[in-house]
């Protein structure tokens, strides 16, 4: 099983724990430029630090081949990013540690571990960090943003923040980083209308600002895991769906691919196995795989407890899931599964964008995980 | 590297995922019943539900030998445990997920993943879950309490809380419960004077309620490693303390022992390898490994940010941590490492309940932790 591989230059500090580690050229330290299925482990990335944030790029256009830029960013108290909009991106927000304030419009809400917003392309929004070891995963997609933490920020070989600052952010090298990128910088004082925020604990049908605490989203069941859709087309428009799987150890679901969609893999809590075009991958919590359009790729639950979320691209992959699973009162896993509904997916496949080429998803396969493809 | 063994009765439903693995008698499923070390896996553990709480008992006085119990506590929105007090025991609240009100006296406090409350005999404190799938550790000592779980609720085989309650809880079956343990119900009216609560990020130097806030504590610096105290003898009186230590991936610390000196490891974030009388434990978050006194022990710290905790009884070794290293203002290690002041140990070794078996501990041996005893 591959685990913590390296690619780049091993400089003389890291050298003991690296060499000994096996060496894959999935398992990334820089991203690709070309389109391709990729791995950054936890605490990995492109890393930019700026006062005492660091910034770690998991994915952008040239590493995506499409206009969806992840970023995780990590700071301390009081640390900060100004209110500003984006005039093509939207963005959402999932926080990992810590509590974050985030303003949308003129209203603050704190977020915690497990806390998810979303703010469409226009809406003026800012966060500051208000715990030591705030961390949350940044997902922006119609606009180019993330070159912006390599333009403000000084490349960074540690993997934690610093405990003081690196540099002296002025507001002249916050207007000079956003230059040229899909990031405006607003005042406040000309947010004039008070911009509604959904925060009742349900996904908008309408693309409107929102924000969910863990455990609340539009739940499925199908056998015994549950997705939780914390973004619907409806929501954001068509261009991406952002998912929460959890479950208990299990069997791998069958082996596929997507002509069209592109899908991420976000280890959050317990561990799993992720197989991507026959190659094992073990994610624990923090590891980051990208599984573009084209490429096979199939999972297994290991923890207890496991949870993972995905983004994928386009959203037009959602129906899947409410035809594999019905609807869920709960956020939480059943005592005892549901059926899979793998009979009205094969009704329906000529809609969905799935090819398989294992055993059916969401029929369990031998717990192996051994490959299955003809 | 052994991880997940199981020496319990094996049921038909999970027998694939386990019947693979290594099995160890020092990974347990059931609390031994006598003092020895044993590992409990993430989700492992003797569970009892009560409602859709479910309750793990980590540790008890029959495991442990000595009057320290752990039990970690899951459930949802909602759950709670009235307000009661212990005569004898003190009792130290770590939470980790979601979101957790604390009644201590008459006075209320949110507290999320990484937060701490301490809790001294003979006040009363009750809890009430605010999130999903909320989950804290609740460590006693000094009178029996873990007990409570076994009488109020049904032995539960399943590792994840259930979605919906698996009994009614009256007021009697809570009361019929706690009776023969160390827990007392208490009428809210009854608690007449407002009880002081410390909040202001700082250890008390006495034995007084107190909570602490993710990142606070009293920090010592020692090579790349903090090492913060949660709880001091001068808070608990002495009997413990509680230790949160971070670092980023390193060397294993040398080989040592201690003659009186009872440890626990929880792995909080990243992982850690532990070597336990030679044995070699890999650790993720949710793993747990009790090392009594007399058992040879070293770790090594193996993600970039790796995150344990850890309760000493008695207190006494907690001269050790600022013997060799010094204050320490920030919560995340340093850019640059501190000195490890090995050579203070060793001017004091007489006064420390330190047996070094390996090399000094503080000082990196070889990253493959090859057992290096004498």
């Amino acid at each position: 099983m591959k685990r913590l591989g390296y690619d780049g230059p091993v400089s003389a500090d890291n050298k003991a724990s690296w060499e000994s580690v096996t060496v894959s050229t999935r398992i990334i330290q820089q991203l690709p430029e070309t389109k391709s299925s990729y791995m950054i482990p936890a605490g990995e990335g492109d890393r930019y630090v700026f006062g005492t944030q660091v910034a770690s790029i998991m994915a952008n256009a040239r590493s995506i081949g499409d206009s969806l830029e992840i970023v995780l960013l990590c700071g301390g108290r009081g640390d900060h990013f100004p209110l500003h909009s984006h005039e093509q991106a939207s963005e959402a927000i999932y926080v990992l540690d810590g509590k974050l304030e985030v303003q949308i419009g003129t209203q603050k809400r704190l977020l915690t571990t497990g806390d998810y917003a979303h703010i469409p392309a226009g809406i003026p929004h800012a966060y500051k960090m208000l715990a030591h070891r705030t961390r949350f995963y940044s997902v922006t997609i119609g606009g180019e943003v993330s070159d912006f933490y390599r333009k403000i920020g000084e490349s960074y070989e540690r993997h934690e923040r610093p405990h003081l600052p690196q540099d002296a952010l002025t507001s002249e090298k916050w207007g000079e980083a956003a230059e040229g990128l899909d990031i405006r910088f607003v005042d406040v004082s000309s947010v004039a209308v008070e911009i509604p925020l959904v925060d009742n604990g349900t996904v908008p049908d309408r693309v409107v600002p929102y924000i969910l605490e863990n455990g609340d989203g539009d739940h499925t069941l199908s056998g015994d895991q549950v997705h939780s859709f914390l973004s619907t087309q409806a929501a954001t428009g068509g261009g991406y769906i952002v998912l929460m799987s959890s479950g208990p150890k299990g069997q791998p679901i069958g082996e596929h691919y997507h002509e069209i969609t592109n899908e991420t893999f976000f280890c959050i809590q317990g561990s799993m196995t992720l197989w991507v075009d026959g190659e094992e991958l073990s994610l624990q919590p923090g590891d980051f795989v990208y599984v573009p359009a084209g490429v096979k790729h199939k999972f297994r639950m290991d923890s207890h407890y496991t949870k993972f979320m995905g983004v994928l691209t386009p959203g037009s992959f959602e129906g899947f899931f409410r035809i594999l699973g019905d609807p869920y009162a709960y956020p939480i896993f059943p005592t005892e599964p549901a059926p899979y509904r793998f009979d009205r997916v094969i009704q329906r496949i000529a809609e969905l964008d799935l090819k398989v080429t294992g055993r059916p998803p969401g029929v369990p396969g031998p717990a192996d995980g051994k490959h299955e493809s003809a």
